[in-house]
């Protein structure tokens, strides 16, 4: 199961490289990772997306509180949180007929144009990590010649 | 001076915690970083926003590219490049008059709204890392329950 962690840590040198460090050594998986600041310049807000069952996510908390300069842990996997997920494509599409199907797939999913050239299209799309997921599936057969994804970030629901 | 670096690296336990390391181990600043899965399935991304001179970065280059499991290293800083970052924000709003500033505010910088409450206002936004700034900056007076960004991505222009 895929569970988003929130991590407030001190923002301070070392402290990413730890927590890294600890899912590494573990052999816990991190299928995304963003750490940015907070208003608070003291404080840096991780987000980290991981797989495992319950008894997994019970270590990684445990462990995460262990290290110095963790502040606060929170999962938030359920349905009370709002996440989103921003990535960035440049799909190859020369030729007129191309463009007209690339255009409309963007226009299915409610994404932005970014860019544009005689070889390629480049587009933003933002939506849950689901709806990111679901639109590089219907790029099967597209030649995607860039792609970054945001990761995953996330707040409570009021 | 700002710098976007984006890493591709050998999708593999520890490369994360060693980049980290390596920038942490000599001192080198983390302003955002993200990871996440590319198209190819054995290779992630990385993108790290950094501060530092022309020295520094050259420096940051070399040794990225020394270590193991690294794959390409990019610097994406200057006018060839489109980068975009996504936001969510709690923002506290209890009267009906308090209310009205936040919308007011949020569709000045074209927001997607993704929860209300009697106290407060959940809203998406996207675009620049300098938008997010400022709409940050804009939030100066009002109570922020939750922040999350999501850091800057971004690809080459055509």
């Amino acid at each position: 199961m895929t569970h988003t962690i929130s991590v407030l840590v001190a923002n301070k040198f070392g402290v990413l490289a730890r927590v890294a460090g600890l899912f590494s050594g573990r052999g816990y998986n991190i299928a995304s990772l963003t750490v940015n600041p907070t208003m608070d310049s003291n404080v840096s807000k991780m987000t980290i997306v991981t797989n495992g069952d319950d008894a997994v996510l019970e270590q990684i908390d445990k462990q995460l509180r262990k290290l110095v300069d963790v502040i606060e842990v929170q999962d938030l996997t359920g349905g009370n949180f709002i996440e989103r997920e921003i990535a960035l494509f440049k799909i190859a599409a020369e030729t007129p007929e191309q463009k007209h199907r690339v255009i409309s797939l963007i226009e299915l999913f409610a994404g932005k144009f970014v860019c544009v050239s005689p070889e390629s299209i480049g587009v933003e799309i933002t939506g849950s990590s689901v709806k990111i997921d679901d639109f590089i599936k219907m790029l099967n057969g597209w030649t995607v010649l860039e792609m970054a994804r945001s990761g995953r970030v996330a707040i409570e629901k009021n």
